[in-house]
């Protein structure tokens, strides 16, 4: 089974304590990408400019992220500068191009309308919703957003809310669309809105479920090991989406595994700096990290 | 087996989002012992003030909570003003009265001399320093800190460090002693100063623990009814000390599930103002949401 995203693909220079890269493989749906190909094939949507890393179309290639929706358009492609000082939990953005993804209006091939699992990553949620009206087969429409859209397109961002399966977002930003500060009440009043389930990124401490009946928790995987947080909660929605296109099971109980699957890949992916730990890990890293995982929270 | 705490015994005014309550029953060694008191015998070492309420004596009579370590000293007890504004994560301390606390030097009842389990709760680490010294036959000796003694007492805490099993501290606490962002990294160079396990405690987000071989996460328990957060942190610890009390069981998984447990007391403390969840739970309410959390946690 495919899941297909829609997202941004960038060149990242970043910095952390641990390290700086400049003009890395980066963006929301190459994260996303990279993860979710090491349970399945990804169909990846999004547009680059004349200037995009041949290189970097070969580690896209090396997985099973099929590139028939990748636009190259004449200009640059998208750039973000940010650094991680103090805290490794929040990026500062130094700076931002948009480039050719400024004015990119997505268009689904033909032979992508099929896809079942449908990722929209952060982006204008009236283009979110564009794409969102070209997928009407799918059995699970996830979204994504970020404070810019909660702050500037909130009307547009609730009409996108009414018509997914599901959004996830961080904690900061379940606070600001809900003025509410307890974060399963939060969760509830997303739910008031349309999805059938709201997954909170906590970033290292874990990730939150709120759907209708169901309330669970679940930590971040502990690893020492953090060198670049940089696309963690793409890499988690990726290894979440993959496991749900993978099983089709979207129980609670698949819901729970599959949230863990996008916490161990994420775990994996904040190892290395920009997308290098996903690219070299493997399924079996992933499947023996889970175990580890699973073991960890057995009482 | 019993449970021995040492610490603060207060009279609370606190005001949250959903309340005000004023000269409650308070302290870190109250929230302690009524937690462990769900599963066994607590010996409560601590002093207050004349002032201190008769049925204030009365609720830790009606738990398995033993006073023969409790003092009362000429003048008044201990007092703590704190808001909680915003968010629901840090209180605000607004006032602060020692009072007969603030010159308190604990005396150990000869006959508790042979406690094996024993919480030295928030304090100078001096005094923490001679509480340990009077207790040579415990099995496992705990202690928690707080920013003031990181800050004005590092050489005393140090010291500390050094005599104890284990320390429960929180997540800023973690940073600041350690001068680390990264929680476990920190956690490890805790380790180098002695301690054989060392709990970080994250509020909403759960804890982590940090031994030689080991390392875990647990994510709090998500409750929708967070009232007042007050006591939430020596509510865990006296729930995973008073499970450790009952099983004595010191491996690793036995840690964990001892965690497990104070996760779902303070869980229990929070729904409440002050101390009065505590007050009304029973052990069935305990084992059924620890049924529900490791059931939450299955992977």
């Amino acid at each position: 089974m495919s899941v297909l995203v829609v997202g941004s693909i960038a060149l990242d220079t970043i910095e952390t304590p641990y390290g700086k890269v400049e003009d890395a493989l980066g963006g929301s749906a190459v994260y996303f990408s990279l993860a979710a190909g090491l349970l399945g094939d990804v169909r990846l949507v999004g547009v680059v400019g004349e200037d995009f890393p041949r290189q970097y179309m070969d580690v896209l290639a090396g997985r099973r992220i099929h590139t028939a929706g990748l636009e190259v358009s004449s200009g640059k492609t998208f750039r973000w500068t940010g650094a991680y000082r103090g805290g490794m939990n929040d990026a500062e953005t130094l700076a931002v191009e948009l480039n050719v993804f400024g004015t990119y209006d997505p268009r689904i091939p033909a032979a992508y309308a099929d896809t079942e699992y449908v990722f929209l990553a952060n982006g204008s949620p009236r283009i979110q919703r564009r794409v969102r009206e070209q997928m009407p087969r799918a059995a699970m429409v996830v979204c994504d957003t970020m404070n810019l859209w909660i702050d500037t397109a909130r009307p547009e961002l609730v009409k996108l809310l009414a018509e997914v399966d599901a959004v996830v977002l961080n904690d900061q930003e379940t606070r600001m669309l809900t003025s509410c500060h307890r974060l399963v009440e939060a969760g509830r009043r997303i739910l008031d809105m349309g999805p059938k389930f709201v997954v909170i990124k906590k970033g290292e401490h874990g990730s939150l479920l709120v759907a209708r009946d169901e309330t669970f928790a679940l930590p971040a995987f502990p690893t020492a090991e953090v060198k670049d947080p940089t696309g963690a909660g793409d890499s988690f929605a990726g290894g979440m989406m993959g496991y749900l296109a993978d099983t089709r099971d979207h129980s609670p109980a698949g819901l729970k595994r599959a949230m863990a699957c996008g916490t161990v890949v994420a775990s994996l992916a904040v190892e290395g700096f920009g997308t290098k730990a996903l690219e070299t890990c493997a399924r079996a890293d992933l499947d023996s990290r889970y175990a580890r995982f699973k073991e960890m929270l057995r009482l």
